[in-house]
């Protein structure tokens, strides 16, 4: 049960010109179930992309980020993502590099491209052999469906433990051009991206150039989907894939181009929604929780505290309870490793609720104010520092029985 | 139910020469139960403590702090330690700080000592100030009771979530003399324990000079209390403490002496198999695992890897489920932060099974000798690096669904 994140609707997402998906039932891991996805690109589309820093990084990652770097210098575009679920291709080795990209070859073939301009991207299971001919037999449906207008079936077509789909349309309008943007994202375990979620696709239909769009979707990930954990288990697969097809109006040629800090704006936007509905559908979730920390005197100290506070079973627990166990935050904090964090000058809100004051528990506070915030299903942890003017956000939700009940089930 | 983990026998836990152990019911939190505990020390004893490293440490491990650095100059020995469960005193300001120090001042008047003699240790919920009338109340009590041959009652005095005591008594030969050493431990959450764990006491009756027991207390909590995790979670409270009475024959006044490192390895021994008692009933627990990583280029990294394992809630809940999905493992092997690892030259063996190779499945590996190992309730995860001469072990559990219940209802 996603916590406040209800179902896309279908007819309110939104093509965007110079993409067309389709996708094939291949039977990977259970029958009749969506688990390949193809996006065909525009020639004129630069893609850009952020990926897992896991060391055991999956084989399809390894790929899509030579394939990435080549098309810079090849003149060549990326033509196509090629997803799937049910196996993760990661644990792999040489084995597993070769399988991947005999899917990639396979999908170059029918569409009359190379190999090297194919992204290739799995998600599921973790050291077991992909099996690369299911992906296969699987392309030609997938390419027979192609058509712009599926982003809702993409979106379901690379869930693996989500509950519903993710996906979000904006339009806006910039420099007098309207832009058009649609994404969709996966994840609800092993979720502590590093550098991206656990699968994300965002395209709009400016044409933007390699280097901003680089900057660009830096920018967004660090705002969005490195801003989230569910369990800080950072997979091995996390891909966020920001594509710009170049077929529309607006063409942004430099970040220094004023259209440029609107773009990022909105693009940033829609990833924290996809990132935030991540959270909401996280594994046994029943509450979202932002946790946001001030006054520190960085940026990373911040983040440290906020994902100190994220992770720990025992502050997520008190969620999941409804329970105003607010020491264990204040637990959190002190090891979150700040060394020279003086305790004795911090303060801590639920919500609207002052809870410690000066590092002590304000005179003030009543268990029950604590309790009517808690029993919320959104919740806001602020944490203030008096350090100085630094500020971060981690959003996560809480460790429930259903947790466990997934991840003891997941394989069976 | 803790694993493998047999109740100590009373008859069987040796008196130490120099200490005196009371207790008391003083009603802290719940009617009727061990809660404040008094351990009475001979003028000759030395005392020598490692404590949490959080920032939110509690007001007695400041004030323990404290007294122990007085101890060293004042000439007047620590004369005895106050325990109380029910309340940890931390998160709790400046009013904290003086509350602990009530308790001190009214033991150390019953003791006909300074308050600077009395350690204090405080351990349950934190956030709430200490009823330190109530521990007052209890000091009569724990004062009338003191015997040598009471650490079975110890044990139970400071259990919160733990199920059962924990305790062990040693006795060795060292340099012709025989030593006698008991030990006592508690803790089954909150437990990630960085310079210690939640509560440990280790007496025995040798004469150590102070500056070889802060030595010797800090190499038997860094290869035992520091090497264990049941959530992740460092507790305020932490504190180990090492007792040398002084009573006995044997007499080591120097790191050099032939006699320091026996005493070293069987004080280590008997720490390991305490820190280990914690484990194997940490809340929820069902299985106990040994994560040892061999072959790394620096203990750090194998540490941080182990952990990295040992956190993990999918490792944990895969364990739980007597699953072999072990590639979970290796994405908390990548994750780990060791930037430069080389994963196809890593190993990974579950018990005798040889599940990954050179970074990816081992081909001759059968899923359901993997599954023969996950079934036992004691389970060791080796990895090898092949990157130095390094090695570091962890000690966990498993995150099961009794964990969320026990910490979802802790305070109610």
């Amino acid at each position: 049960m996603a916590v406040n994140s209800p179902l896309p609707i279908a007819s309110e997402l939104k093509p965007v010109a110079g993409v067309e998906i389709g996708f094939a039932e291949a039977g990977i891991k259970k029958p009749n179930r969506k688990d390949v996805l193809v996006m065909k690109l525009a020639p004129s589309a630069t893609v850009s992309g952020v990926f897992t820093l896991n060391r055991f990084c999956a084989a399809p990652v390894q790929i899509a980020k030579a394939h990435l770097a080549a098309a810079k210098t090849s003149g060549k575009p990326i033509a196509a993502l090629l997803v799937n679920t049910g196996n993760a291709n990661a644990g792999t080795g040489e084995l597993g590099l070769s399988l991947a990209n005999e899917t990639c070859v396979a999908l170059a073939a029918q569409l009359g491209v190379d190999a090297a301009q194919i992204l290739p991207f799995s998600t599921g299971v973790i050291l077991e052999p992909l099996p690369a001919a299911k992906v296969i037999a699987g392309l030609p449906q997938a390419i027979a469906g192609l058509k712009a207008d599926n982003w809702y079936n993409a979106a379901e077509a690379i869930m693996t433990t989500d509950t519903q789909p993710k996906a979000g349309s904006r339009t806006v309008t910039i420099g007098g051009h309207s832009v058009t943007m649609t994404g969709i994202s996966k994840g609800a375990g092993m979720i502590k991206p590093n550098m991206a979620t656990m699968l994300g696709y965002l395209a709009l239909d400016a044409k933007v150039a390699q280097p901003v769009l680089d900057e660009l979707v830096r920018h967004a990930a660090n705002h969005s989907f490195n801003c989230i954990t569910i369990d800080g288990d950072t997979s091995t697969n996390d891909s966020f894939m920001l594509i710009a097809t170049g077929a529309g109006a607006l063409e942004i040629t430099s970040v220094e181009q004023p259209e440029y800090a609107q773009l990022r704006d909105a693009v940033t936007e829609l990833s924290l929604f996809l990132a935030q509905a991540i959270v909401r559908d996280g594994e046994g979730a029943t509450k979202f929780m932002s946790i946001i920390v001030e006054e520190g005197g960085s940026v990373e100290e911040c983040r440290k505290i906020a994902y100190s506070i994220g992770h720990s079973p025992l502050v997520k627990t008190a969620f999941f309870a409804s329970d105003p166990n607010l020491g264990r935050i204040l637990a959190a904090i002190g090891y979150a490793g700040v060394d020279d964090l003086d305790v004795s000058k911090l303060n801590l809100y639920l919500d609207d609720v002052w809870v410690a004051k000066n590092g002590g528990r304000n005179p003030d506070y009543k268990e029950e104010d604590g309790q009517r915030v808690m029993k919320q299903a959104e919740i806001t942890v602020r944490v203030k520092l008096a350090r100085g003017a630094a500020t971060a956000t981690v959003y996560t939700c809480d460790l429930s029985h259903d947790y466990v009940s997934i991840n003891a089930d997941y394989r069976s």
